[in-house]
């Protein structure tokens, strides 16, 4: 059944969005999350407070496809203090200050030694680096260079008080189910620690987006998963490989909470529906989006649009990782983020998904020639009027096309005019008869 | 047969053709067109003194496609007269001033009452309208900006003369017999008052066109249709259903008389023969043509390439229709247009009804290496020549491309070439025995 | 098998390459070349110091595909002289001043009757162009227009002091046998007298790649052909003509040794492997390469694209020719081209090589997924490093595409990365077994 009265762009764009996700990303920020540990489960539990989530907890030592879980790191504590027990670098302040998975270590030591343990970003000098090492064990520091230049000469005690130990690695997802068992995969990571725009923003929207969708009925399914980076998709890969082939299309979400791009990187296939559909929408929300093809590198759409995977998997990003100066540094913080940007993703997200739902064939009843619309009440009646152009030419490029080869998205990229538009003057012209589904 | 010498196109365009055509047009303008009516009969008498003419009158009330023939609309008189009996509209002046189509009113009220029957254009206050109302049945004028803020306070007297009664509609077709009963449809409107570009230019062409044909012999039967613009070619489309599939082409003409564009609008199927070749022939002949996608509004190629018919039929006009200040305006004068712009449009279609004549397949008999065109007299003897370049490249790309996989248009293409110039070397060549039909 | 250590493209790039191109270039540029004669086989003598060569005569009048072999041109000397017996064109100086294949002469005659038979470039005048007349016999000379207009009226000797008599055409070709019996063609035109640029550049490059070829094995067979412009390709083919299916792909070369372009033409077909290739490779080692489509003029590609055959033969080039001022005159000398620029040509060619020789497709033996590329060495432990980006590229690519439907070309293409870095990373992999051939 099409129903031309459901705008699912606006069920799913709640008054307050904005201001809600901003609110959830603050909560999560603090956070010092990792690809395992407390901090993914905390965070799970804040976004548990909007949706129901599934917890799945893998063991450490799993083999998973061609990775193994790792150790599950713990971290109390971490600082260097000075000679004269001052703490001149500390985790409490802000946890970026530690090498993310760093090995425990407590020990006194010259500057000069503790030096090749710290990382630097001499080239923004008041920032701290986010650091990780995951699969080469080592303990370390990040901190700015200004402060790393402050320090004088002198002994150090460098204390990291971590633990690398079996246990498990952790994700959450939430099922939303649909008139159909395929799946729309809708998914951000969760292993970064303070970092706002990468990944609170995205893990924010998915919650709110899930919330707003939760009352709604649905032609799809849609699986929200919050996962750590590579390792936790790869795992949620392994555990689901033989039911992936229901997930139909997808969107991995990153950094959507700040105001630069949007940035749409398309998937391995380059021309499937979720592409389309997200380049159409943003094409008309935005002056100047980035569409640009896939590249193996970035998120986990590497994982999903993988030779062996291969499902259609995009990326959403506002401004493109790697390319701000404020990515992957403490300046990624809630300063950055905005409940305005936040909202504008969503929106996003959610024209695509109104196209992932409504989009269909149809076929026009009356095909020969154009159908007299004005004794439908469907047309104005006076001819020679420039102004009626615009006002027709929805429902003039659908019956054009309405011959059962061409969608409702096919029509709107023809016509260069918002999906919308034509999905809800389908929806009039179906009322009366004149188009009836392919 | 291919014959080198049939220089068609000079054939179709003949001496004096832009001021006949210039003539015919100055005939047309002063007739009251409509959809219905005596205007209608009354060009098709002024064209029938070109070509025979067969007509035909379907009763109102018949069902066309999805319409109904409308009642005939006849109009003996129109004005508003102020207190003093002076007529300050008069349709005698210009036939523009009755809104088209009015009903019949015979009334006297104050201007106030008046005004929501009077149609102009604020924006362009020395003009007319041109407004009708098929549809809706309704009175009205049509003045000046500057002359309705001229009339002052007061009673006014506003008579249409009109009738809406049972009679019929009417349209004229010319069938030049070629080769094939395979058929290619040139199309005018015939509904339209005093426009002298939009349509009395393009009924002028095509009356000069299928005179010049008249005595030639043609590989394809052409079409030449005079009929009112959508309810006419419905109606059309009606009575000939059965048949449609012999038209392998076509080309709707309207606005072919003032000096802009030129502007071609190709079929839905975007890659026809007729759009091939319009676009060949009209990038060659002027510097900057504007070629544009099919869209579903516009003049009759949106009843010919309706899903159930999908007619290959193109539109082709100088200045497009809605975009220039003249459309549907007083104008639209015969000032506006001009024997050069008609005789230059007049070339345009010749030379793709040459491409369509003329296009076909060849075999190179001699395909491996490049046959010696020397000996045959076919090639400048003196190598290392600068010069020789040009004077050889089409019997080369002929040559290098006559697989039996390319047509000479396709040839013309690639070489970025005039079609008639790879033409005329093709039938050179095929005298020489170097190619032979594919 | 694959060898991932073979760099083909640095074995074929040999030391002090560039300077041995220009000496023998040196060596050929004196020599009076023309389509038949002396001079083809002086040449060949000369290439044969570098490489074994087969060379095949074929009597004149003997019937070649669509041309007949014509009569061999001996020249002993040429000149005008004044009437003091002063030579004022003489052949020994340049051997442009004759009509190459010129008919013999001995007469006296007044200049005004003398002019006729001479040739100048008026726009150019102090260069002497270079003329033929191969299949028209005259006599003439070529002069620069000042030398021509320095000379006062008077009676003037002309001699040419020629021979066209029954003989025959020569060619030379060297195979290098490789893995398959499927040849690439390789061959440049050795019919023109003085001119550095074309094609003395073009036998030299030709002759270096064959010698530093000699000692490697190689996947294809490659063919180098010497032979004369149009006739001696048409000969050629017309003897091959049972065996032209085993050449897959091919280069003609001319014009390779001044600092333009670099120029690519494509084959007929348009995307074939040679052009694919030479387009990568010039792409990423010149800033504007300029690829053109094929066009049925320019050298022997005209005869290998010939719809009967249907080779893939491209044409390569720096500056294009006809396009620059040097070309067909005396300015086309030794100062005209450079060994740095036979050096990046030779560079160029060999890159292509390389691909032809090393491009093929793989299967990703891991394809769920990333496999960890960090636990085989492959992999820049610490995550979160923007250095790490481009050094792990390559692979991520190489391994996303390496589902049997993809080529080393096509990966390095979609991930706009040298096609050598690409074969390099796939020789890596391959031997961690992460790849296996398709």
């Amino acid at each position: 059944m099409f129903d031309s009265d459901l705008d699912l762009h606006t069920s799913l764009c709640r008054p307050g969005a904005g201001g809600r996700m901003y609110a959830l990303a603050s909560e999560l920020y603090p956070i010092c999350r990792s690809i395992t540990g407390a901090g993914v489960r905390q965070s799970l539990d804040l976004l548990e407070r909007r949706i129901p989530l599934t917890r799945t907890e893998t063991p450490s030592g799993t083999q998973v496809l061609d990775w193994t879980v790792p150790l599950e790191w713990s971290i109390a504590d971490a600082y260097i203090k000075n000679a004269d027990g001052e703490r001149v670098v500390d985790f409490r302040q802000n946890n970026l200050h530690v090498l993310n998975y760093s090995a425990p270590v407590r020990a006194r030591m010259p500057l000069d030694q503790l030096k090749p343990h710290i990382f630097t970003l001499p080239e923004q000098p008041d920032l701290i680096p986010y650091r990780t090492s995951y699969y080469e064990e080592r303990w370390g520091f990040c901190m700015s260079q200004k402060a790393l230049d402050a320090l004088p000469d002198g002994q150090y005690e460098a204390v990291v008080d971590s633990t690398l130990a079996p246990g498990s690695l952790t994700y959450g997802e939430h099922l939303h189910e649909g008139e159909s068992a395929d799946e729309v995969l809708l998914t951000a990571h969760i292993c970064h620690p303070s970092l706002a725009n990468d990944n609170c923003a995205g893990l924010a929207l998915l919650a709110e987006l899930a919330a707003a969708m939760a009352p709604l009925k649905t032609r799809y399914s849609y699986r929200f998963l919050f996962a750590p980076g590579t390792i936790g998709a790869i795992t949620w890969l392994q555990r689901n490989q033989a039911n992936v082939g229901r997930i139909k299309h997808g969107l991995v979400l990153s950094c959507v909470g700040d105001g630069g791009g949007p940035t749409y990187k398309r998937t391995r296939r380059g021309d499937a529906l979720i592409d389309r559909a997200m380049t159409h929408v943003l094409k008309h929300a935005f002056s100047e989006p980035n569409v640009m093809d896939f590249f193996p590198y970035g998120y986990d759409e590497r994982q999903y649009n993988s030779p062996g995977f291969m499902l259609d998997v995009g990326l959403f990003q506002r401004s493109q990782f790697a390319t701000f100066p404020q990515y992957h540094t403490s300046a990624d913080n809630l300063d950055f983020i905005g409940a305005e940007h936040l909202q504008s993703s969503l929106e996003a997200v959610s024209g695509a998904i109104a196209v992932l739902e409504l989009d269909r064939r149809f076929i026009n009843t009356a095909p020969y020639g154009e159908p007299q619309l004005g004794r439908r009440g469907l047309y104005s009646a006076i001819g020679g009027d420039k102004a009626s152009y615009d006002q027709n030419m929805a429902m003039l490029w659908i019956l054009n096309l309405s011959d059962g080869a061409h969608s409702l998205l096919d029509i709107a990229e023809r016509a260069n005019t918002p999906f919308a538009l034509i999905a809800r003057a389908a929806g009039r012209m179906a009322q009366k008869g004149l188009l009836t589904p392919a």
